[in-house]
């Protein structure tokens, strides 16, 4: 069963099936996290395609994938209804009959069973496979999916379309199965680097000559604002980590994290390790702060809260922002994301607060005050207030800017946390357990 | 130039280009955008391949593509440096030499001219296109692409990688190229019929025989809670307006709104009908519900702001919550929601307040009150309280559990604004304008 040694250089192909995401009604997320998994287990990937669910196409797809890629991962159509087609349409490609799989039929049966519910008949499909495909089991749904090698130089795995259980089945069965295969296992080194406040050319010519190199390779791309840097080692020498030295050495403090890392998470640790707590206030962004913090398990341990102050009355009754400045300055201006810095870390009773306020568009903007500018105002334990001001342009959008403020703004704090000492402890009250 | 008959039944054909792509690094929305748009165009669309920036492989997909589709949208790889290859490799497969185009040269010139810079010599590769191409323009970046017809029944039309280009060329050139040639001549009709609260069986019943049709087209499809019904019309006869009107008619109050509506946008429209304003107090979703409410442009005409109160002493503090209640109750209660929903429509001065409170995991729950319990307040104009109990479950993770908690709030108000006299007018303070 290991693979032939054929099989690593003609690579993967993700094959996603569904009429859906033909007609646009979703994103196809599945071939990301796919795409980045196999990138994870250094198997080669070369292709991607999308068909609906139509038999002859299926084939038709079918084909092409056979003939070039040795490993294939499908999704969906694994469902109950008539247009779920996908094991259906594998069997007549490769001449074998549908097989019962007993325990399958008796598995959906207890699933159903679990929530007081009976399977309807159409169900029972879905415990049928190709002959000589062996179950890929479904912890959570249905819909299980099948390990096949039809041919000895071609290994083929299938996965619901759902999100959820596609992932929990690739992690709890798929990826164990391809390493016992060998695939998967030239990989001994593999990091993303995370970068805010730096482009892409910059952090490459800091880089330099690494990004030339072949094991590791150092590959960086950019999106949204964030620059990563992907080190993969392929052989088991310390080169990778080594170049990881090499890199994080002239990375400075535009670097934030690696892997999973977001700068709300990072932020939260720096909070943490300093036993500190945090508060905002939001204009333009409306929330999106709060829920960039929030959406970090544990938050509730250094996030105290915020005040969304849309309106003005709110700035000046909640947030204490002086109505004359208001006034003299307009709400998007360097003195009033000052007051509401302060006002959130008086009133919210946190360590550090971040203040928001800015032209998120499309309309509002005027000739000193365009679309894209934004103030982020920054108090600390001392009470001490910085303010920074950006001018992100209209060219990316209303939920652009929005995203760019909240996310400079964690990144200003981040920045900050750096150098805050980690004996400051905290100043204010502290938040419930 | 009119397209052969034989075109429209072989379809188009989506080709990403980008070694991103296998990588994972991003998520593939060009594909789901250009075939959300030939859906609209009713331009039949069976098959979407992405391959990295490798000659060989992208002669190998243009190959499958050419053979199977007659219109082929390739998106990526128009960019100044070494791996951007689109062009060049469409020239050589098809065994044209490159030429060079003065005009889109001297463009990018004056392109980077307005932001007092030079172009870098590596620029002006992007002026060379295939031989017999024509440029389509690009109004905002220096990367144009091309209009192609290098066989009387293929046409291929090329779009940088970058969103908002790429969308942007669409519109301006490529849809009307596209109707110039008689193709998205047929649809007459196109409508997304949209819904919140209703399972996808339960819809399908409703409309019942209308999804067998074949003209108009009636497709169920459900994403994130919310449940969509597209109704496409390829005639100019009156049947798709119709089985919209009668689909409407067994809809009832599920349905919210059609095509680019969402729940915020629809909410902000009955509020600003009704001349009134809204607050909203957060707990568990952290900010994502004035996010939601704040991502349409001019909220601010109708949403005041709001209070994240995730810890229980800024329930307490700023939203007026009985200590009592809270230790009582715990936070994730009834009473709290109901509590916090008052508290923000007074302390924030609005007509109508929305609350959360709820586990959003991982985290947290308990027998008693598992993760995805949540409770939703709604304090109305007269200072009347509902609370809602769900139990949205485990099984959606965090993010689910807090966006299913700030729709489902949306739609509890959505449902009673429907029901609230247009007459009745703001009973408190208003905004400033």
């Amino acid at each position: 069963m290991s693979p032939p040694q054929t099989a690593i250089p003609q690579g993967a192909e993700i094959l996603c099936i569904g009429t859906e995401l033909l007609l646009g009604e979703i994103t196809n997320t599945n071939a990301q996290y796919l795409a980045a998994e196999l990138a994870k287990l250094g198997i080669p990937h070369y292709y991607q395609t999308v068909v609906g669910d139509n038999e002859a196409r299926i084939h038709h797809a079918l084909e092409v994938a056979c003939n070039r890629s040795r490993l294939i991962l499908i999704t969906g159509g694994l469902g109950p209804t008539p247009d779920d087609l996908t094991h259906a349409a594998l069997a007549s490609f490769f001449g074998v009959e549908m097989v019962e799989h007993p325990q399958v039929w008796e598995e959906i049966r207890q699933k159903y069973g679990q929530r007081g519910m009976e399977p309807s008949p159409s169900n029972r499909k879905q415990a049928f496979l190709p002959q000589g495909a062996t179950v890929l089991p479904n912890p959570v749904g249905s819909a299980c999916g099948l390990i096949w090698q039809p041919r000895p130089d071609l290994h083929i795995l299938t996965f619901p379309g759902v999100p959820r259980e596609m992932q929990q089945m690739w992690q709890e069965t798929a990826v164990p199965y391809l390493r016992s295969l060998g695939w998967g296992q030239e990989v001994f080194y593999s990091r993303v680097l995370r970068y805010w406040g730096i482009p892409e050319s910059t952090l490459a010519e800091r880089v330099g000559s690494l990004l030339a190199g072949e094991n590791p390779t150092v590959a960086p791309y950019a999106s949204q604002g964030e620059v990563r840097l992907r080190v993969t080692g392929r052989a088991p020498t310390r080169e990778a980590a080594e170049a990881v030295e090499q890199i994080l050495q002239v990375s400075g403090e535009d670097y934030f994290g690696s892997d999973e890392a977001t700068l709300a998470s990072v932020v939260g640790e720096l909070l943490l390790q300093r036993g500190q707590t945090l508060a905002v206030a939001e204009s333009c962004t409306g929330g999106l702060l709060g829920q960039l913090v929030t959406g970090i398990p544990g938050s509730s341990r250094y996030f105290v809260g915020g005040i969304v102050a849309y309106d003005n009355r709110i700035k000046e009754q909640l947030l204490r922002v002086d109505p004359e400045t208001l006034r003299q300055h307009g709400a998007v201006s360097e003195p009033v994301a000052a007051q509401m810095a302060l006002g959130a870390k008086q009133v919210l009773g946190s360590d550090w607060a971040l203040s928001i306020t800015g032209i998120a568009g499309p309309e509002g903007g005027t000739s000193t005050k365009p679309v894209g500018l934004v103030y982020l105002g920054l108090a600390d334990p001392e009470g001490k207030v910085e303010v920074h001001e950006y001018r992100f342009g209209s060219l990316r959008g209303r939920e652009g800017v929005r995203w760019w403020s909240a996310q400079t703004a964690l990144d200003c704090l981040r920045r900050r946390l750096l150098h805050y000492p980690l004996s400051g402890g905290s100043t204010s009250a502290r938040p419930n357990p």
